[in-house]
């Protein structure tokens, strides 16, 4: 997984608390990082029609939905795509007893238990929501936790 | 994760129809695989003590347990090590609101999300074994699916 997705993640939750757009170079000053890298993420999430841009002058990125119905699955998709992690390249078409073709027209076991595993880590994380991440920083930090991002935002 | 899962697995379902241990270069054989490349996945099996080497004549790899012991986790672990797919790299340190990291002990939100995603993917494959996917081949080719690779086995 590449390292977008976090901060991907971490934007998204970032405007759960924003009253209003974020522009991406505020998002980038926030977690200290690049802002041409950042702005590479958001133009993914942007692509997925997760996060919209909002022209102007007080314009930035915001949600598209609310929090609740976005997934990190969602998020993780829109940037990484959606190639899982096991690529199954037929080994039982090749040598000397090979599987002809055209008995291959399901995947073999190997394939399946792959499979299985992949689907079943696509739904962890399509069972948490970006509501549930802002959850667990105000569990983790109190129910003030995004106050300071509040004021910090308002403060450009 | 690397194509080399992929032949190992492949590797350790033949080695339960085997009748006696099988030299690496007749899987690779079988397999139409180079040598040296699959030497290096059973050497990896065999460090994670999944297959063990007969020295001798009549020697090769063969399995040191059960193939019912054997999960397609411990494979997925001997070959690609125990590397989940997200890597956090603390975000919320970083930047002008920085979480001092004293009060970093315990993952965040997302990292815990991740986490719980890899061990859903990880449970899933622990949960499959190497007879299972064997007895997936005879379910798909039928029972007398592993003929074939006896007599082969057996022609050297």
């Amino acid at each position: 997984m590449s390292g977008g997705v976090e901060w991907a993640l971490h934007c998204c939750v970032v405007l759960t608390a924003a009253p209003a757009p974020v522009p991406a170079a505020r998002l980038a000053e926030l977690h200290d990082v690049s802002a041409s890298y950042l702005a590479k993420q958001l133009q993914s999430l942007s692509r997925a029609g997760l996060v919209h841009s909002v022209q102007g002058h007080a314009g930035g990125y915001a949600l598209t939905r609310r929090p609740q119905d976005i997934t990190v699955l969602d998020v993780v998709v829109a940037v990484d795509g959606v190639q899982p992690a096991f690529v199954c390249t037929e080994i039982r078409q090749r040598g000397p007893l090979a599987t002809p073709a055209e008995a291959c027209t399901a995947p073999c076991a190997i394939s399946r238990a792959m499979a299985a595993a992949d689907e079943a880590w696509r739904a962890a994380l399509r069972g948490v929501t970006i509501a549930d991440l802002a959850r667990g920083v105000t569990g983790d930090y109190g129910p003030s936790a995004f106050d300071g991002i509040r004021a910090w935002l308002a403060s450009a």
